[in-house]
């Protein structure tokens, strides 16, 4: 059953693909949204990044505690054009779908999973929103490698996902008791009896217009099962 | 005519609407030519910011000069996903057309428009490339509050250019010897004579599907025309 404007919170990391957000799957997840009929309201953690990177020399220029380190909140703002709010303002009750965009800053700075793995340890207002979202019926969306903390918080749950056909990432997931299905960028995993909706994103995505496909087959697969 | 698989160069001036490139703008422009059939490489100039925000307090936080002041080229890198150049490195030769995104950082760093209007000084490498282009009759995009530059750079010339309907904004630019068309947020303004295509975008769109829709009809306009 489908919904008149459906409602999406968009939780961001930061803003760029190598310590943040990856901004073309969060842009592109935003005009999906918009497309499709929805509407949207953008949240960071107010925490710093794990860390910081020169875009064009791909050096890192900060990590946690140094005084170049920038904060999730404040970055994550540039891709929401400033309107975004603390993550613990996030109502989870107002919406019907919480989405999780892709890039670096999912794994280093919402959790330690590109040190850690498996073993990783969760940002808890992270852990916490997602285990709400899922307590409270509503959809979860996941991009790009984002899906690794899905498995982590909810792969107990059964869930199923994908982030492509990386074979270590899927065995990953599997290790932490989510189910993995394999998936072309331009295809989403719709997982209806979770309320799990993911897609590969640059995991696999060749071009933008991959990304934008992709994220328009999310949107749709939480719309059509409002 | 059209021409198969069209050459763009992207032209940036950091990350964000408050101190650098639109981010939705940029990327939906980046989205519109490959979703056009063309391809694109970005640029930018390797050159401090006239000022860096905190996009979340809206507090300048560094301009030139400070040590916590950003660069274009460093921070234009994050929507370019780290594949991009020194403006330097530019042959423009080797495109079909050279597009501006709007945002806050064209007019901060570009040049100083937002504090000198029609009496602005344009960086010489933004102005060089302009006029470059339109020597060797390159087609030109410009979005949002960017075509200010063209007028000032080009206006000499005669073009006709749209900024959407702001009339200060508008007035300055047939200051500056350019003609002014009012046009909405989905439309673009497509000079074949002098090979200008501009846009409104956030000057007007109250969407980012209108972000899209404007840059297809620019990206279209070029592409139809070359």
């Amino acid at each position: 059953m489908s919904k008149i404007n459906p409602k999406f919170a968009v939780i961001l990391a930061g803003c760029g693909n190598f310590d943040g957000s990856e901004i073309h799957e969060t842009t592109l997840g935003l005009l999906a949204i918009d497309e499709q009929g929805g509407s949207y309201d953008c949240y960071a953690p107010n925490e710093e990044q794990g860390r910081t990177l020169n875009f064009y020399t791909k050096q890192v220029i900060a990590v946690k505690g140094e005084p170049a380190n920038r904060n999730m909140l404040q970055e994550g703002a540039r891709i929401a054009r400033g309107q975004i709010k603390p993550l613990s303002e996030l109502n989870i009750e107002e919406y019907d779908a919480v989405i999780f965009p892709g890039g670096q800053g999912t794994i280093n700075n919402w959790c330690n999973y590109a040190q850690k793995g498996i073993n990783c340890d969760v940002l808890p207002e992270i852990a916490h929103t997602m285990e709400k979202a899922y307590a409270l019926k509503k959809w979860i969306g996941a991009m790009c490698i984002a899906p690794v903390i899905v498995a982590k918080v909810l792969g107990k749950n059964g869930v199923h996902l994908t982030i492509g056909n990386d074979k270590q990432t899927a065995d990953n997931i599997e290790k932490m008791g989510a189910i993995h299905e394999v998936r072309t960028a331009i295809q989403a995993c719709i997982d209806k009896e979770h309320r799990i909706a993911t897609t590969p994103c640059y995991m696999l995505a060749k071009s933008i217009k991959e990304i934008y496909a992709g994220n328009t087959e999310l949107v749709k697969g939480i719309i059509e099962n409002l």
